[in-house]
């Protein structure tokens, strides 16, 4: 899926800020794409300045760029949990103050922080994404300013077992969406995902309830993940030309 | 996992009054499990008495054998749909009449049918039966007695990416659950499904809200499928020594 992008100085400030929020000792969640490569590569230089990190890839992208840099590896069955992630997106909404994302069953709201929503996925690297993202203490987006959107309206990335994806695109359409195969270049019929699996990249057009389209999205059978990230950013790192203007978000898990 | 089971002759009654709901020209799902598979050689009898009948397995166990009875297979992909899907049951329990399963949104409890809730998964095809159920216009449970619960109670197998194993197990034990990955038999360390991914069987004890606590398993991130099948089955067939109780279900779906 084309990811048109905001200019690669914008990029880069926003990694390098997000890479900045490291402490020592940190195990590090390694995002997928353009914007979290520029993280990457800072922490390298971090760590070849002499801070002790270690790093979980995403992908194989994220995984070859982190070796590339000297960033050493770890896993998740390793150490257990992720200190800080730091992970771009496709594109990223402000979800209203007051309401709760998730049913609102945690009086979250007093805060007085917005929650962020996130389509992730055009890399095809959403599962890993999520289950490393999540998995994190904190979790730091890095954007240029064209991924932010009053509402979401981009097609949301779905990995979808191989033999399901007939059934899992009536399912798309009977939640309003408008599916389609994602078609691989660089080799003949669909993408196929790190883990084995097809995406089927599906328009709803503006996304006014991210959380509940995200619920309904995981509960279709043969959905693995969905490109969906709602209540899970910290802190977003918005890259400009001349600086980085860092939002701080509230999370669904309180 | 180890799952005790009825009599041979009860699990074939429900079987094969199943396979007798099949009609002329039907693609029929092809369920996994031992009462499944007598359903699977009584389409195979009929089918060589000449009814027109193609299958859909759902794990490399039914589409053996249903090359072994004669029943010519299909795919999703192929055909579009289901017209009946035939499958058994670890665990089945009947959820309250009157309350709604999907929070209530459609007005289906003027139909006065119980929702059945099943616990599936013991033979780790979860994932694609779910896919092929979920897709039939009619879905067919065949249990023996031994199956049926007041309440569901035996551990949910998940089925999960092999690398999430560790963050999944935290968020099951974030909802109550007892988290343990499934070892191999015929093989050293863990059961890899037909997907590639590993199964982690979670204790919760009764579960009173089947319907919330599948949302919330579809919600992890690194879950490719749980074993709670919520308000899917249209018919149970239960099998005993000496005849077929038949019992209808309304599903989610209205």
């Amino acid at each position: 899926m084309k990811r048109e992008g905001g200019s690669e100085a914008a990029k880069r400030r926003a990694g390098e800020r997000a890479a900045e929020a490291v402490s020592e000792g940190d195990v590090v969640g390694l995002g997928t794409g353009s914007t979290a490569a520029h993280a990457i590569r800072a922490l390298g230089r971090r760590r070849a300045d002499g801070l002790d990190v270690r790093g979980i890839p995403t992908s194989h992208q994220s995984r070859e760029l982190a070796i590339e840099v000297g960033i050493p590896l770890t896993a998740l069955d390793e150490v257990g949990g992720v200190d800080v992630a730091i992970d771009g997106a496709d594109q990223l909404a402000t979800v209203d103050r007051s309401a709760g994302v998730d049913g609102g069953e945690t009086a979250t709201s007093d805060r007085g922080e917005p929650t962020a929503a996130l389509i992730k996925g055009g890399g095809a690297a959403h599962a890993r994404e999520k289950v490393v993202d999540a998995a994190a203490d904190r979790f730091l987006v890095v954007v240029d300013p064209s991924k932010l959107a009053a509402t979401l309206d981009r097609p949301i990335p779905v990995e979808v077992l191989p033999d399901a994806v007939p059934v899992v695109e009536d399912a798309l359409r009977g939640l309003g969406g408008e599916p389609a195969l994602r078609a691989a270049e660089g080799k003949d019929g669909p993408v196929v995902t790190d883990n084995g699996n097809l995406v089927v990249d599906s328009a709803f057009g503006p996304v006014d309830d991210p959380a509940g389209l995200a619920a309904a999205l995981s509960a279709i059978p043969g959905v693995l993940e969905h490109g969906l990230f709602v209540g899970m950013a910290d802190v977003v790192c918005v890259g400009h030309e001349d600086g980085v203007d860092v939002r701080r978000y509230r999370t669904s898990e309180g």
